[in-house]
């Protein structure tokens, strides 16, 4: 089985190539610009962006949206991630809690698929909090400033080891289940 | 000549209906859910949001998007600024700007209509500064936290002075000029 993971970020297709290694699916990577709709949700942004792709020709891909969800922002950043690391970054994102004690978060993640015309959606997500500065070089987008164990920052871990307690790692096992399910 | 302003927004329905009033064009607000995607420029949402009403079969209306753009903050919040003021609201964007002293920031306005199956687009803009400190109960959005004087806020001045200096007002005011050389 051979799926294309459509997306322009660089980041993310390196920790799908490596999440999908052991499950017997091969994945190549392709950038192709698609309408990502504005909405509460990330399962609303993928499922709409699945029919797009399809409507589009694309057959047997896979896409994602992520987002970084804080308790005392009201989930902002959430669906627009994204745009608020482009222009606020992690620097904006630590002012607007300067002097908040309530630092948790969560990274969510939502892939949907397209298997020769059916639809299949996986989630996860990883609690965590938001560290009081920007810490480390790896990952990518709010990784520097996440932890899961309160000390090391997404961005300082093994790769193998964010995956294995990521929002996206755990939208991949779940989604590999779907898939098994489906072959079976 | 009759137009369906589309919006959820009470305020905008409200202005729309002021600014119209003497230019022989009747208007009536519905509220319609549509998608609005994920773009960089209000232009490519109205123009999108066009498009997605009329294949909904909608004829002869009128839909807006709007946004505020802080220079100092990239543009932020620009095309996203309804999610932002639902979730950082007006006290968010001034701890972002706490401490800065460039202010500037500019409201932008695209309204774009289907007359008859054709689409007619007209933008407007308004400069002016984001205040230290929120302030009055008119308007709504980011009106009291921005001013064109350096004094009194959008949400202190009367709606016709409002109109008259507003990034909406400009879009109207340029829109009506495009339907009254198509209607010659």
């Amino acid at each position: 089985m051979r799926l294309n993971v459509i997306t322009s970020n660089q980041g993310k297709a390196v920790e799908f190539k490596a999440a999908f290694k052991d499950l017997g699916i091969s994945v190549s990577h392709i950038s192709i610009p698609y309408d990502e709709i504005q909405a509460d949700t990330l399962e609303e942004v993928v499922r709409a962006g699945v029919a797009a792709l399809r409507a589009e020709g694309q057959s047997n891909f896979l896409i994602d949206d992520s987002g970084l969800f804080i308790d005392s922002l009201g989930g902002f950043p959430g669906v627009y991630s994204s745009y608020v690391q482009k222009t606020l970054g992690n620097a904006g994102v630590l002012k607007l809690l300067h002097g908040t004690r309530d630092r948790g978060a969560e990274f969510r993640c939502c892939v949907g698929c397209d298997v020769d015309g059916k639809t299949v959606m996986a989630s996860g997500s990883c609690r965590g909090t938001i560290l009081e500065n920007a810490s480390g070089s790896g990952g990518f987008g709010f990784d520097p400033i996440f932890t899961v164990d309160g000390v090391k920052s997404f961005a300082e871990i093994p790769m193998a080891l964010k995956n294995s307690v990521s929002h996206r790692g755990a939208a991949i096992a779940n989604l590999a289940g779907e898939l098994r399910k489906m072959l079976r």
